[in-house]
């Protein structure tokens, strides 16, 4: 079994998968008299024809490491940002697409503070909290198509410490 | 000076002003093989003619009670989603349209877990966290208009403990 570690989750590294959404560099503008920065417009959205988006609140069950990742998803008509509401960090797994089926997955490890937006079609594992509750505000696209693809690895990869 | 306390936040007197998004009651459905829980679709976005969803992170300064409320601001062009990244409690301040101007405010205190979705033209106080690093995601309006209103209270008001 091919084991995967996680990176520390950067902007950078995550450019082919989304967009990271955390409060960093300068700000793009000051609110309210000075006492707010307002880092503007960090994700892109895109919740395709015939799709709206939706702010809806997941309860994952907390995961720990070693885990066994068997498979992984994806959203064909839109993209799916997550939120957490609390500053521990959770576990994001993608993976490139390599011609309709998932190539091999990274793992990043979260920071306080960090949340993803990931654009639509990544293939991705489900969510990862590693601790609980696990609640997350998810915006993703309001629709009616199945709007899921899953992919099941011929091996499952374990994703360590 | 009116002095206003804080009430808990609940989503039955957050009525007349937005959305509580939290994850209570039955969730609407149950994903990735039951391990996680959806509250689906739990705030009525509206982001007007002419604007789309952004996702913004706002990193605001905290404040403490008693807190002195002089002014109140709405976006007429669309509805703003406040979603803490930590577990701390903020400070929520709104009130009624009397008329194009704003009423009697009212504060509420969130708890753990929970954000709001402030709907389109809702009088609300600027972000107040009450502990650091206030640090929160906004789903918001992009658009070319203002879309702020703003109104100075003849006599501040007191939030009090």
């Amino acid at each position: 079994m091919t084991t995967i570690r996680p990176e520390p989750l950067t902007a950078a590294a995550f450019v082919p998968f989304g967009d990271v959404l955390e409060a960093t560099g300068t700000p793009d503008r000051m609110i309210n008299e000075g006492l707010c920065a307002r880092f503007h417009d960090r994700a892109r959205l895109d919740f395709g024809p015939g799709g709206r988006p939706g702010i809806s609140i997941f309860r994952a069950e907390p995961r720990s490491l070693p885990l066994t990742l068997s498979m992984v998803e994806r959203h064909p008509d839109g993209s799916q940002a997550f939120i957490p509401m609390d500053a521990h960090p959770f576990l994001v797994v993608v993976a490139p697409d390599r011609g309709g089926t998932p190539g091999t997955p990274r793992a990043f490890l979260t920071a306080p503070y960090q949340g993803i937006n990931l654009h639509r079609g990544t293939w991705h594992g489900v969510l990862s909290p590693l601790h609980p509750p696990g609640i997350f505000a998810v915006i993703d696209r309001i629709g009616d198509t199945p709007n899921l693809q899953e992919h099941r690895f011929r091996t499952a990869y374990q994703i360590t410490t």
